[in-house]
């Protein structure tokens, strides 16, 4: 057996070795954290404020390990906190991954998910400051919490939005579950027939954002440097439908969104169109795209404007108005919440 | 079927549901969490340094459901977390709580769990800031962060002990272990005849161990009281061994307890000799005791004697020594780490 292709179980390394070569691999960039793993507890010091968030992802309930690969699923763990840290206008800067592996996981297949959690971790500069690992029942269970910076007055909440605000959102919408749409298809194909190749070739796009998205860090560092401070602001983890009426009812507003406006990408249209399925529902229901959704003063109509990776999709409106999408005909058809729910 | 029987399916209420009817019941202690759940992210303030540890716990490795009282778990979930702050010469203060739940679970048995997590908030004064809940696809799984406050100077590392230390001890060790072997003594013979009632009256202390330990806050109190300031400490979830040797590993030293001065309490010794068990070794390997160990100074010796809840056991010797054990006929063994370990 070639060294690529060796396999060792976790009860040969035990869990103080697994943790002891984990470890070793991990770099720190802040001088923030003042003590890493290998205590009780971690020490860090912010300058500013700190901010926490905490995800927990579990294996057939969140994702699917026949159709996502470990190093991109490490790498989608890390994002999916950072992303609740930029969403609050805030800077991440280390995180707490806990595990838990079944007995399918051997040494190789964790440190395939760990090469992932590194490469997030150096793409955007954070220190892995502690965790927990265990064995698991069924399967994979991911639990990061995330912690970051942030001066108190620069914090963008939820509940700021007001009438006539603009509405806008990072990037494109629908993709990652066009993603995950192509994925399912194929895995039911290869099921009925295990030698069929997966044609995966025309889905490049959607595929990445389903297994391998990014956090918008460059937009919080574009609204810093633009120094406009959005009035509400969420991440886009559920779907845009369901992002709005949180922004809208935590802020005590109502929305009026433009179909046409909604950013979709061509290859996530095309999927959309060859799936029968209507590509405005999936930009406005899929989840997992991990874009910034954010409310602005109209004074910063010009900035936001100039900036492509951001589009302008409607406006706050009054609460009693409620939410609403105006259609590609005028049609005004009442937004509701399908949400992403794990439950 | 009367209130207090009522069966309510998570279907019906929904993640956000979920998330508003636990939200609701959440008290805040702290100046220090300035925005609490409900956003992106919690923020915080700490005067101090920031300590940071977390754990996951998972139904099947960690905890068996068919002897654990749900509200026992959630208080002992919290507990555990806060033992690693307080391990750190800490004061813990906020946690985030992030629940995994299989269709198993009714909205009244997460009540249940989360009056458990509560009450341990309520006891040790912690701010619940946020978190995650999700399905899962086997059973429960808990991921809990804790987060503390501390001046780094008054901080306790692991790797701070020095020859001549005294190594010390809080309460009595082996309980939770010995609680946990009669509760899997009746789990089996509840298998074997599901009419008998389990024979529990005369195990009360121990299983109070095992089902609800609690976190050595006052001895935290005491040290900061007599201004003495540990050299090392750790807390001992994994058993004395096991934790006496990541002390020594990490300080580069070697120790010499006494077995006759392990804390045994007398249930404990009993329930062990019934199983023909050395309470020795349960001292030793039992896992869940989540008491301090510690090491000090020799001029402290004083003050450590006279707390009743503390006890000496042995001292720190030369890396070259080892890690030994005077046993009741003068004779040394060695301690190897049995450990805890749940891989």
């Amino acid at each position: 057996m070639s060294a690529k292709n060796k396999i060792t179980t976790l009860e040969e390394l035990g869990e103080f070795g697994l943790i002891e070569r984990i470890t070793k691999k991990i770099k720190q960039y802040h001088e923030s954290t003042i003590l890493g793993p290998k205590d009780d507890a971690a020490l860090i010091s912010h300058n500013n404020k700190t901010l926490v968030s905490a995800d927990l992802l579990i294996e057939g309930i969140h994702f699917d390990m026949t159709f996502t690969p470990l190093k991109h699923l490490g790498y989608k763990a890390v994002v999916v906190n950072l992303s609740d840290i930029y969403a609050m206008n805030g800077t991440p800067k280390q995180i707490t991954v806990s595990l838990g592996f079944s007995s399918k996981y051997t040494l190789e297949a964790i440190d395939e998910f760990y090469d992932g959690i590194l490469l997030a971790c150096e793409k955007y500069k954070i220190d892995i400051i502690g965790g927990d690992i265990s064995s698991s029942v069924s399967g994979l269970v991911i639990s990061i919490s995330a912690l970051g910076e942030i001066n108190e007055n620069n914090m963008v909440k939820r509940n700021g939005a007001e009438e006539n605000d603009l509405i806008v959102v990072s990037g494109d919408l629908g993709g990652a579950y066009m993603g995950l749409t192509v994925l399912q298809r194929e895995k039911e194909v290869w099921k009925s027939n295990p030698n069929m190749q997966p044609e995966l070739d025309n889905f490049n796009y959607v595929l990445e954002r389903q297994l391998k998205p990014e956090a918008r860090k460059d937009i919080i560092e574009f609204l810093a440097d633009c120094q406009i401070k959005p009035t509400s602001m969420i991440d886009i983890s559920d779907g845009l439908a369901s992002e709005i009426i949180h922004l809208c009812k935590q802020s005590n507003v109502g929305c009026q969104l433009y179909e046409e406006k909604l950013p979709i990408d061509q290859q996530t249209y095309q999927t959309a169109m060859d799936f029968n399925l209507n590509p405005s529902t999936c930009a406005l229901n899929g989840g997992e795209d991990y874009e910034l959704l954010f409310t602005v003063k109209q004074k910063d109509f010009e900035e936001i404007s100039k900036n492509a990776k951001l589009t302008i999709i409607g406006h706050i409106t009054k609460k009693e108005s409620g939410y609403n999408l105006i259609g590609h005909g005028d049609t005004s058809i009442p937004i509701t919440s399908q949400g992403w729910s794990h439950i």
